[in-house]
């Protein structure tokens, strides 16, 4: 691997890699996002489909079958169903949210609302579901059907778990492995049945999915303390102003004297924020080593994400999804 | 039959012929709703499911799939997933309708938030296309994810349709397919199908449900121009004043002269509505014929879904059926 190829970032290569198949998949999300009565569909999904983001996760579907030798047609199927359910998620998530920017655009529920937002999203989920259905395989159904109930219960636990000073790194764990890791390890897993691979490597592929999903979330809520919004899109204390219970919070609270429990509890469980109060738990959690300890945690999953690999054939695709694996906590290594 | 048993109503009727599998469809249902980790789960769709509703597409499958003969035990789960499709939906719509009351009760996104309506219809959905995978029936997947599309599809039609006179009865039957006899359809359907139904009975059964929808959602628009809060659970006027483009309102446009059109165009599309207008909507409607036009149609839907009925085999459940259709449009016959 040339100097060159180092430079360029994993998902990029993973893109250049799979660009005949993405272009498919693409192609397919365009067909099916469509619909001939009701042009608000397209506007809508357009408009969040078009903006692009990483296609992080219909690449990974592509990349597990690749890797297992798949020359079939279905992977591409799967890709873009995964993708649909993503799409879903994200048009409920920000009305749930109350989001007003996505991917540095403003959101479907404020450019149309949030009637809209709901509707497509059942739509695309729907979608989902009848594309999946083409591959005529039971265990992807079902695997995809699992995951997308794991994702709703998981934003249902956020709901409950936000403001609430309780959540522990159990729940968070719970919580994060809906709303992110579920989507990852279904993605990489069905990818692998659809390849026929062994149960060993099927497991494999749902093991990295899921560490990988862990990682990139934790790293998430990390930068959320300590990124900028030109690296992340999302600015510094976003969640603290939401009032998430997120790992550095859980891990500054733990250790937390009275004085500063009773600061998490007006700010978190009270949400009374004055001026100085994110300072003040920035203050805390570098006093804690709660932002260290987070960090630590996120590169154990990446390990963790990468070791699975291992029973998998050698193969360029897995090499690039251990650089991936690797790129996704070098953000805060 | 004797008198007592006509005196029932055919939904009674069919809930008593039915009563040992709607106990295991109810069982099934309460299983799948829990959710170990999220307790609000159970919580709103207790308040949802508890508050019973006649279980009517639920009791369609059952009935479809028994008067084919069928004593496997899949007509249960495909039933509990119909349920679960409708309460979704029921959910989503209270969401997007700001509704405050269904089945005489405070809505969920009243009771709880706007955020929970939404995460848990979607967590409804996902364990009805679970439950639904357990079938290991590839045909009847693919007729509910389509017809979940077809319901997301008709609702967003609806709201883009809403508010606007141009919305024509083309447009109007897409919409109630849609949101309403999309589901009945695809209920009868699977029943059917599961069965092992001739092509020749399957395409009856879903002719049968779809005719039955679209009757039930015209006399439910009709009863809003004239039924009382006590008979239909909503007070007259309700799709007035949510200047929804409903069929009595088509036909009261199609025929209305400038001065009809200009009322028209200021109560439905610039909803500026006073005092007395509802009134004055309903002497037009009385001028032109619209409720005695719109209740023609409903007749020969029911009409249409009796005849579908001759099709299938003769059997104590196909009498109810066709008492059922009769029923529907009777409140307004």
């Amino acid at each position: 691997m040339s100097l060159d190829d180092k430079a360029t970032k994993p998902h990029d290569r993973l893109a250049e890699a799979l660009a005949a198949e993405m272009s498919a998949v693409n192609d397919l999300i365009r067909a099916r996002m469509s619909s001939e009565h009701a042009p608000r569909i397209p506007e809508v999904t357009a408009h969040l489909i078009e903006a692009g983001g990483k296609r992080l996760r219909p690449m990974l579907t592509l990349a597990a079958a690749r890797m297992l030798g798949y020359d079939g047609p279905y992977h591409v199927h799967l890709a873009a169903t995964v993708e649909f359910i993503h799409t879903a998620t994200l048009l409920h998530d920000d009305v749930v949210d109350e989001s007003q920017q996505r991917r540095g655009r403003p959101t479907a529920n404020l450019l149309w609302d949030n009637k809209s937002s709901v509707l497509v999203g059942d739509y695309l989920l729907a979608r989902g579901f009848q594309l999946m259905t083409e591959t005529d395989n039971m265990r992807v159904l079902n695997i995809l059907s699992n995951a997308s109930a794991v994702i709703a219960e998981g934003e249902v636990l956020q709901l409950t778990a936000a403001q609430d000073l309780r959540t522990d790194e159990g729940i968070y764990l719970q919580v994060i492995r809906g709303k992110t890791a579920a989507l990852f390890s279904a993605a990489t897993e069905v990818g692998g049945v659809i390849a026929g691979g062994t149960d060993a490597q099927v497991q494999a592929l749902f093991e990295y999915g899921d560490a990988l999903g862990i990682a990139f979330q934790m790293v998430d809520d990390l930068l959320d303390y300590g990124g900028s919004a030109a690296e992340t899109g999302k600015n510094v204390g976003d969640d603290f102003r939401e009032r998430k219970v997120t790992l550095p919070v859980i891990k500054a609270v733990a250790a937390a004297d009275a004085a500063e429990r009773a600061f998490w509890s007006r700010v978190i469980e009270k949400g009374k924020q004055e001026p100085g109060d994110l300072e003040e738990a920035l203050a805390l959690m570098a006093k804690h080593g709660a932002l260290e300890a987070t960090k630590a945690e996120a590169i154990a999953w990446a390990d963790k994400a990468r070791a699975a690999l291992a029973a998998l054939p050698d193969h360029p695709l897995r090499a690039m999804l251990d650089d991936l694996a690797d790129f996704v906590v070098a953000r805060v290594r």
